[in-house]
């Protein structure tokens, strides 16, 4: 994915056989990408290279002019502003401006709680409509809490989950005991190594062997082109914090394809997920489509910064974002290589095959992240030894891939990651 | 619970036996009361008589520049907000002021998730620790959500659901078949009628049983007086953004008792439940206290909100709240018997018995709300043909109550409600 006017080695580095990769380079394609523009969406401050929007993405530009009209609304309606400033609409309204995101449609979509409650109720219900199979099939190291919860799912509902590596899922899904297997639930992208599944292809073989897929799609939206019509997936979960820059623990999202709402029961059901929640009646009813899934009163300040962000992704091409996404990180990948002696690039090579990230494994990782902040390059740490860098393509610039790879070499080369207060420091989400 | 220098009359209708309720007498008592300090503390529009505190209160006057402050921390430290301005750390620090609100201890509240979230975390979790009994317990007309979730962990954990009319509540657990009830699930408060449970006798009843008590707090916290520890009650759910004025859908909370501690296991397990989130385990392993139900990255924004209003609630006696709200709520019973011909009072005419909410029955319940909206009156409907008032302790002021009877009076015998108009609005949440 890397164009062939993208060199091999860099300026300090030059190898006779290659053009090398110079900041100007990448600073006119930078100016040459359209997509550049959304960069000014954020609120990232002057020289701070922000590789960390895997975690927490910036804060809109508009946030605080939205915070204020919103306070305002509460301060002179008060308790109107539910119907005044629309906030009960606004589950629906974000919804609305997610989908385009994920390739699917409005009613497949609902923005709610944490993710970790998401993927318990996807796997819940998912695991109702296999009643006859008693396996949630996940790989070994998947995120933990995805973990924690498909095993605390497994619990409640008599299923066991059965945990293979990466690499052996196809296989384990062709094999005899597939049948056994109810629900699939792993992420489309590993949040420590940046490897991306062929999801169209994970999907297809779960669904051969008659289980129900559930993607996490935490890593890929707002950074990679999520198909999710083309993938034919069934029940997808993820986070809008991340490179969807809603702020802070910003609710998690639930999709669902249509083909299963009929079918489809939420383990917790609530008034929100109601067909008519005003109504007060003693009975469930689902709402039509994924609004089943909104369960409590939503989280209005919450769901305000997603709004707010998403507004700054209309229109946005995800096949362009994703490219962009595979750009950043295959220069990073090759700075890395040529500069940065002692790290091992453990992301995959192939563009296609990970996620908006390059995860670098180093001896003193932790320690070499905090060095890395202290030069305004915020990245993070994955136990054990995994450093991590995130490129969201909305945000990063070639640029900014430029100047992190020459922090980080100029940090390894004067030995910064070794200055023995890095190593009092905690890590962050 | 009203003093003896309270009359039983109107100054517009005074009886000749009794001393009239005028409202130079309740700007007294506005005055003597040093609760009344606590309404400088919330920002609402001069004028507006608010009594759907029970529905949303009003924003902290702190809450701008609150949000400001945060708002530049995203901004300038972007994730490393999470360390730096503790944002991780905001959980337990909203426990620890919301629990003496509840007469608990900190570590017995997990302030996470919507209420019925919550709700069903509570009721899973205690339906697991009596494995030999079918039934949840609750009452008929409990406030929807409450009974959806109920329905809804009776179709997961293999167990039913029996509802019981409020007054047979008693009678229920005494009763031959009281040995198959595992869990009682029931509001302390009912948000319909205001009926409020004397909860020592029903936890009481309920472990004589032999059943657990869970309790629905979302109509008692920051108006009541919660005595967890008198009550010995087990578990306890609740939302802050009623009369605690936390913001539109700020996260509920969950209260467990501490001999119970080791024993409950979350249906739903996430990272910031775990005992050391950051260490990336592969097992889930219960954090200390009602902390392991957290369980997803929480709302930070909407934490924010219940942090900025529970400061203000700092050192609040909840047994003066609670005197206050029977004094309010009882003058305001008196004004309506004496003015307002057609409605009824459904709610419980003994203070003691009833929470911080005065609710009238009318023919045009909803349309009266409506009229009285117009007249800067803030008061919400319940369906069918219930007209509910609250009155929030820590906000509302006896000549509050005065102006609310006088422009429900005059409302009333203007026929204003009658106004076509009104019919076609709709309720708010």
């Amino acid at each position: 994915m890397v164009s062939s006017t993208v060199g091999r080695s860099l300026r300090r580095c030059p190898r006779d056989d290659e053009t090398p990769i110079d900041r100007a380079t990448l600073a006119a394609r930078d100016a040459a990408d359209p997509l550049s523009a959304l960069r000014a969406a954020w609120d990232v401050p002057d020289g701070l290279v922000h590789l960390d929007g895997n975690s927490l993405g910036p804060p809109a530009r508009t946030w605080g002019q939205r915070m204020a009209r919103e306070h305002a609304a509460w301060r002179d309606l008060q308790i109107r502003s539910w119907n005044d400033a629309d906030w009960v609409g606004l589950p629906r309204v974000v919804a609305s401006r997610l989908a385009p995101l994920l390739g699917a449609h409005e009613d497949e979509v609902a923005v709610t709680d944490s993710t970790s409650v998401n993927l318990f109720q996807a796997a819940v219900a998912a695991r109702r409509l296999r009643p006859d199979r008693r396996v949630l099939l996940t790989e070994v190291g998947t995120f933990p809490t995805d973990r924690y919860v498909l095993d605390a799912v497994a619990a409640l509902v008599d299923a066991e989950v059965r945990a293979v590596p990466r690499a052996s899922l196809l296989d384990e899904l062709a094999s005899p005991t597939a049948d056994q297997v109810a629900v699939v639930a792993v992420a489309h992208v590993d949040f420590r190594t940046g490897h991306r599944h062929d999801a169209a292809v994970v999907t297809a073989a779960a669904h051969a062997a008659g289980a129900l897929m559930v993607w996490d799609l935490a890593h890929s939206t707002g950074a990679l082109h999520v198909d999710w019509h083309g993938w034919d997936a069934d029940l997808g979960v993820g986070c809008t914090y991340k490179f969807l820059n809603g702020g802070p623990g910003a609710p998690g999202y639930l999709v669902a394809a249509r083909r299963l709402h009929e079918a489809l029961l939420p383990a917790i059901r609530g008034w929100f997920g109601h067909a008519t929640p005003f109504a007060f009646d003693e009975t469930w009813t689902p709402a039509a489509g994924a609004t089943r899934f909104l369960n409590g009163t939503p989280p209005v300040l919450s769901l305000l910064g997603v709004d707010e962000a998403l507004q700054a992704f209309a229109g946005v091409d995800t096949r362009a974002l994703d490219a962009r996404a595979g750009m950043l990180t295959s220069v990073f990948v090759e700075l890395v290589d040529e500069r940065c002696p002692g790290t091992e690039v453990v992301s995959p090579r192939d563009p296609t095959a990970r996620g908006a990230q390059v995860s670098l494994r180093h001896t003193h990782a932790y320690e070499l992240v905090q060095a890395l902040i202290d030069r305004d390059v915020l990245a993070d740490h994955r136990p054990p030894d995994v450093a991590r860098f995130g490129f969201a393509p909305a945000l990063v610039r070639h640029v900014d891939v430029y100047d992190a790879a020459e922090r980080l070499a100029s940090a390894l080369a004067e030995g910064a990651h070794l200055a023995p207060r890095y190593a009092a420091r905690r890590t962050v989400p």
